[in-house]
């Protein structure tokens, strides 16, 4: 039994634009990176995004796993459409910062990215993500991020 | 309805010492700046531990908000002595990093400071934390960590 | 000879503000942790102040090194009145979100931490801050930040 | 003038492998992302190190800019190789853990990763980079990172 938890229960977010799902694949399919790894979007909830890539050799770092970055890169991205999904329509989302702490090397058939809101805000919103790696052996987390995402307008991301 | 938390479940810990919560006790009273700050270390269970304090005007920033610094000396204290309580014997721990997300002015007139193992390791352990306030509202989180712990023998800590 | 730096050299900042170091001098005067702490401002130009603290035993972790939320306090408000000394009149500054790591166990008499912004924005400022402890043996590093402070007006900050 | 930098200077190091440059090319080529991305490795001094890119549409997110992660991948590869290059024959190294800020958008022609040892240690390295786009404005700081590297002999990186 888990004593040390915070007495504040997971957040149920009501997302300002009725039609997030749909921004958020939409957003997701401009994305060239996410097509060029092979990452898929799967769950698409307010405050919470699912991304998921099969293990690919050309991905990897010097020891044969998947390279911190990839991983990086669908845990952000898991985080920023977590972020978008309650944003007003209008808006665009940047990535801020994030860090991550790797758990274990990133071995597996598949990886499966959790991005959600800790605390959504007018200008900046707190993420924290997971990575997943599918073994033989089971699930085993690989990776942990927590990271800003800023709400901008259309204007000023070139910026 | 939460679906985009990772399936692994809330990990329970067996700790290397038995004796682990007298030995984090026993640590956790030679932090002069702990005492000096008014902190109280509540729970102590295998891989997460609780570190309490009450508002105190003079640990306040310019707006009259507990500095961050101090919200961060007890999630830093509680994850520090979550990593510990699963560490052998003759282990000693030092933070090697941290970083720190402020969701919210540290107002409320108690501060409690979660710090959980996240992934433990025979060098490195990983440790999440949040420090919730107690307010008239209700709680209300106002930080969440990610730190990376090192264990270390005694000889090792003045290097 | 360094060949890795970047192509870009230090940065000269104009501050928006010509009363700068007056309004980042009443402000850390109102820090009523930083006098707790026996910490003083004493260099403030634009995009860069540093703070100094001089060992304290009350301080201190249980090893008898100054604790690190203590090595983080003056750094963060270095790092955080240097973004301040780039706003302009009528704006108050917060720590959005710090990383520190730690170098060396916090060992000396006297604690210096520098803080420089990195990038300056109208919302978000990139700060980086070092900590330098005066030992017998010299200065030597203690520890490192990266920092984004954010700008919000008097009304933003109880929210 | 620059006073609030710490009075340390830009440091030297002496590689404990004298083959360190051949070593860090080897394990660069071995690197199957790197060669993915069309990255090139291009300085390696001692405990420094220049990783660059040139852009590639496949390689952005959904405003056309290079996807952060990306950005990422080159300077954690810097950061890398440059605490490997410290380390002595035989050793490994592993990201521990990261954290970025990014400073704008990633527009250019070609990306210069600079990534630098703070503070080498037996176990973990502390790492610092630079990510800056080559513009037609000139040289633009886009990118900066604070990394824990971490020494592993070749048995320990499966686990």
């Amino acid at each position: 039994m888990s004593v040390a938890r915070p007495p504040v229960g997971p957040q149920v977010f009501t997302p300002a634009d009725a039609e997030f799902e749909q921004r958020v694949r939409a957003s997701f399919a401009r994305q060239r990176l996410m097509r060029s790894l092979g990452a898929e979007l799967t769950t698409v909830s307010p405050g919470e995004v699912v991304i998921e890539l099969p293990f690919r050799e050309d991905l990897t770092q010097q020891h044969g796993y998947l390279h911190a970055a990839i991983v990086t890169a669908i845990v952000d991205s898991a985080c920023g459409f977590a972020a978008y999904s309650l944003m007003p329509q209008g808006a665009a989302v940047l990535t801020a910062e994030y860090k991550v702490n790797f758990l274990a090397p990133a071995a597996g058939r598949r990886f499966l990215a959790y991005g959600r809101v800790t605390k959504p805000g007018r200008t900046l919103t707190v993420t924290a993500g997971d990575v997943i790696a599918e073994t033989d052996a089971g699930p085993r987390p690989i990776a942990t991020m927590l990271a800003t995402m800023m709400t901008v307008s259309g204007r000023d991301i070139s910026g």
